[in-house]
């Protein structure tokens, strides 16, 4: 059997082991497996071992093969225990074990599902749905949130929040988004309704007092609410299709996990809180990140009325973006010669779990890479641009999101984020407006939230070394005598280097730019250190008050860069556990907490560092999102930087017909076609 | 014969028209034409027009067909008039004509290659050659640039400044770029060469006083320094061809000048200056814009020694889009089923010259328009976007420019700019370095400069009084008793409503949102008016000191939105005529005098408005520019914001395998592969 190369995810053979060991250590309790995981080897070890490889195929010498793996166990007073461990699948070993307290697994599925049932069969809710007076036909749908602490409810114990909405249409994709219902519950970790709320309705309330019946003006045209396309008008037909074909196959190889495109390699991962995680990245192999991946993301909502400040998101921490990733299909999710990548997650008993398909490798034309044409004798080159692209997409709950990385060959690197799917809604009085959300259907309120995200880059430019660099670019003064500038026209550059871990904002004023460098490695011709710049996504940071639990638990939301020196399992910035965290766990923490220890380890100038780029949205849905949104992009790129040597991309083929095989249209209204293939064709009649 | 729409560019016959009515009218005198282009209707006439033409198909009554027409005349002294002129088509007549003294047309090729020939035949120059002692083999080449204004010469007379650079390979297409010599002239209207300079090249001169030989050290390798094909390594391999393919054609219809795609309807235009012109941009017959533009666009130089301050280029005014537009070709410059359109301009003696494929027109597919999954059933609704994009490329002597709207199903336009093309370089001695530019070879130094570009949105959101909301996102207060924000966590938002003619600035810290809105329609589901909103490209401004010719001469530089009254013919942030222009003629200068003459016609709340946005980078270039740079995108996009209700693109159909036929790529290395058209396919084994 082959071996597995240490970034592998782990296997369904290594998944079972794994559950084995537990539950040999743990012989004779009731155990629920949440997590079994790769531990990722300890970044010294994987160095040398990615050194070794270089020269010999399969290095006998390897980092230990660990697990980590999370449980719950019930206790004999019904209290839940939550565990964490690290196992070493060599010697089939428990070799860490944390007892958790106060500290609570991501969200459990099938927990949630039992938080909805007992909630639809206590009779207190019956009787509050009953004074709706919903209409005929009507179906009640709850729909549990974890809960996102404001401090009001002791936070020992498991909470969840239940919101409800209704089905008008008799079926089971129709969008119960598009009724939000003026009722809310709390249920207990032991399933027990323990609080019943209405909702606040009027722009003016606060909270309200009493039930109210549903007010039948909110019944809305299908057109206008449903998105599934059974449920709606036919399509538009005026899109032909549009098909991509490559006759000779792709561009890249893939061999196990190992991805080659074009000059770059790189291991792709996955595991079920990051989904899609891409490892020692290089180009031309030359060293360029040693590990890529969202690292948390973060959905505050806006509306102050209680109890909405309790749905806050972390759509990674407590939700998982590998475990919520979709299952994609091929010609819809995905267009074009399509490999996938298979995630393997654990069953409640410790039985590999397949996340089938849950990430889509292809290549897309990217318009022009780069041209010119000599004006003197009118020759053009021109080369197209290709990328490739890893995407996977994750549904939580109501929203969807869709990440990809876009490879280059000119040796950038794009993370593009798109969020579509449903907004999240809440009732509203028709006639009603309010400050903090849009009306997009009568009586249907989306309030404005954020969505903050955390790109964590682990960069190893030429070498895990590596700087954070600050330029900007200033306006030399125009009456200074010591300097040069009689026209008034000269500017020029000016940088510093970060040298402790920190948080940093962006500047676009300033032309403020964030280069990743290795100040041991010189440019031969440029003279400057070899490096990679951040392109980042301006985004408006955090909007909650520094004083809130929303803004305690998720501090990377207030600057938008950080760097910190790099730890062995330091991958999350609002902590390893959200679930109901109550803050002080995040980026901003680990760094006072180690400022604050003097160990001198929090220099980060010419060290093993890590960048953290905070970018988001914030939010104020437009009508045009509903009843689904059109995708929202969000863009962060990495370009080199005084890298190279000149234009990587400079060796690509200049692009002809005979390869790209485009058809000339000619005239105006389509009345007939042709497509002949491997010759130049003629589409469309004058 | 079919009539012209008062949109669509003058026809041949009518540049010809033009040309004989101004000839007869000039009767004797010896014209070179310099411009024959539409006068776009004025715009009340043109509402009247278009309002008709919504009724009946081709309205009798219709705004006059006028052409703007430029010519020089040569003088007995022989100095050269400048005039412009309004030509009446229908009556035949030259109705305004404008002897314009002190201003110059924009640039005429043939006079430059004449600068440059009476460059290299003057004996001093050729002197100075000599004592640079070239490489055997070396051909001197010279690029004549127009002159930006530094106030140290007359500015009444038209004035070329010469750069010299010479090819090393004996090819026509050799890079010269890399090659940049330590020389530059002056050369007056009269082709006389008046100034010689020895260009400064170590980090701390200022102005160099003799002349120095090449360095020989300077000399670099051909595959660091050429692109042109033939002189370069073979390419890269790897590679594999990727083709489009619409079977049924495309989703597009073209009449004349009329395109139409999926809801969106539009008329293309185009002229020498702007090149890309849309207008009357409708989508499901309701009116968004009355036209989109691309106004100008200001390159200036960072590198603050004499004669760089001279390098300052207005791309729009002094060169042209719409001359300078290449002509595209099928599988190079546009992928797919190609649509292309082309542009007439004149020539010297008058007679209609054909631009040929100057602008292209195909759809792209964008990845994922919409997805959501219901986690209750499992079940995906997944739309793939559609793109419909209309490409112009230029060609502005090193650089290019790749200009592009793009248009959605949902409602959505981006326009993106793509810079590529050679960095215009300098000398520098080698092992120097300077903070206003990077080394990308021995001896090249690649200045820092800008790239400013103004777009011009004249909208018509359901109908021509709009208004320009300017909304940000702010945090609630926490201990304001007069707000209801008990958890800290509330946020809002606030707007205002621009009242008068300005330039304004981007905040993406507060999520400052620029909306373009209609206060007379108002959404019947938001209870808001309806609205575009811009998302801009955040880009530093312009940072030459103000009081430098640079800042006088752009100063749509200093902000990043305008608003301005509509008026007719008013097009050009710079002013008409940017040749060695002195300032005080642009758009913040109009706003300031229209606001000192009291008119009263400076409010722009629900008004005619026209909103510019400034965009572009501060490109302090990377080696990996060069010697072509790879493409680096800037994106601006409109969104409707409140102005439909719900999804514009909810409509589009759910993506299909059997629409798309995608391919599975299985297994690593690639043998062998098979594509079964209208089946599934399996690429690749195992």
């Amino acid at each position: 059997m082959a071996l597995n190369h240490p970034f592998d995810p782990l296997t369904p053979r290594e998944i079972t082991q794994a559950a084995d060991i537990v539950r040999n250590a743990l012989h004779g309790h009731a155990l629920d497996f949440r997590v079994i995981t790769l531990k990722e080897p300890r970044k010294q070890e994987m160095l040398a071992f990615l050194e070794r490889e270089r020269h010999e195929k399969m290095p006998a010498q390897r980092p230990p093969r660990e697990a980590w793996v999370q449980i719950t166990v019930k206790g004999a007073s019904g209290t839940t225990d939550f565990y964490e461990m690290v196992v070493d699948l060599d010697s089939a070993a428990v070799t860490r074990q944390d007892h958790l307290v106060g500290k609570h697994p991501y969200i459990d599925s099938a927990y949630m599902q039992a938080v909805e049932k007992a909630c639809r069969s206590d009779p207190r809710i019956e009787a509050e749905i009953q004074k709706l007076k919903l209409p005929a036909g009507a179906t009640v749908v709850v729909e549990p949130w974890a809960y996102a602490t404001d401090g009001v409810n002791d936070m020992s114990e498991r909470t969840s929040m239940c919101w409800f909405y209704m089905r008008l249409l008799d079926h089971l994709d129709a969008n119960y988004y598009a009724y939000p219902l003026d009722l809310c519950a709390e249920v207990s970790e032991n399933l027990e309704v323990t609080k019943i709320y209405y909702l606040p309705s009027a722009a003016n309330d606060t909270v309200s007092e009493n039930a109210r019946p549903y007010d039948h003006n909110k019944v809305h045209a299908t057109e206008l609410s449903e998105y599934y396309p059974s449920l709606r008008p036919p399509p538009r037909t005026t899109t032909k299709p549009y098909q991509v074909i490559q006759p000779e196959g792709p561009s890249f190889q893939i061999e196990g996990n190992l991805l080659s495109w074009e000059k770059w390699t790189m291991r792709v991962g996955f595991n079920y809180r990051e989904g899609l995680t891409l490892h020692n990245i290089r180009y031309e192999d030359r060293s360029l990140f040693y590990r890529l991946s969202l690292a948390e993301m973060f959905v505050p909502y806006g509306d102050p009325r209680s109890p909405y400040p309790r749905k806050g998101a972390f759509d990674l921490g407590n939700d998982g973006a590998g475990i919520n990733a979709n299952n994609l299909r091929l010609g819809c999710d995905c267009l074009g010669l399509i490999k996938y990548f298979d995630g393997w997650h654990t069953t409640k008993s410790g039985e590999p779990l397949k996340l089938p398909n849950a990430v889509c490798c292809h290549e897309q034309d990217d318009g022009i890479l780069w041209k010119h044409t000599n004006h003197r004798t009118q020759n053009a080159a021109v080369t197209r641009s290709r990328i490739l692209v890893l995407q996977t997409i994750i549904t939580v709950s109501n929203y969807e999101y869709i990440f990809a990385f876009h490879f280059g060959q000119d040796a950038s690197i794009h993370y593009e984020v798109r969020a579509t799917g449903i907004l999240s809604t809440a009732p509203i009085n028709v006639g009603d407006k309010v400050d903090y959300g849009t009306v997009v259907a009568p009586g249907v309120l989306a309030p404005y939230h954020q969505h903050l995200f955390s790109l964590r880059i682990d960069p190893a430019i030429d070498g895990p070394a590596n700087s954070l660099q600050v330029e900007e670019s200033h306006a030399m003064p125009i009456n200074d005598p010591t300097i040069h500038n009689p026209f008034g026209v000269g500017y020029h550059t000016k940088s510093d280097i970060v040298a402790t871990e920190s948080g940093l904002d962006l500047d676009f004023t300033t032309n403020r730019t964030f280069k990743i460098i290795n100040e041991n490695q010189m440019n031969p011709i440029t003279g400057t250190p070899v490096g990679f710049k951040l392109l980042p996504c301006y985004s408006q940071m955090l909007l909650a008050h520094p004083q809130s639990y929303h803004a305690k638990r998720s501090e990377f939301g207030s600057h938008a860069v950080w760097v910190t020196r790099y730890k062995d399992d330091e991958l999350y910035p609002a902590g390893r556990h959200t679930m109901q965290s109550l803050g002080g766990e995040g980026i901003a923490s680990v760094i006072q907490q180690r400022k604050a220890a003097s160990q001198g380890d929090t220099n980060v100038r010419n060290e093993d560092i890590v960048v953290w780029h905070t970018f988001g949205s914030t939010h104020n849905p437009r009508i045009e999102d509903w009843p689904v949104m059109p995708s929202e992009k969000m863009i962060v790129g990495l370009k080199p930087v005084n890298f190279f040597s000149g234009n990587p991309g400079l060796d690509v083929a200049v692009s002809t017909q005979e390869n790209n095989k485009s058809v000339l249209f000619q005239g105006g209204f389509c009345g007939r076609f042709q497509t002949l293939r491997g010759v130049e064709s003629i589409i469309g009649v004058d």
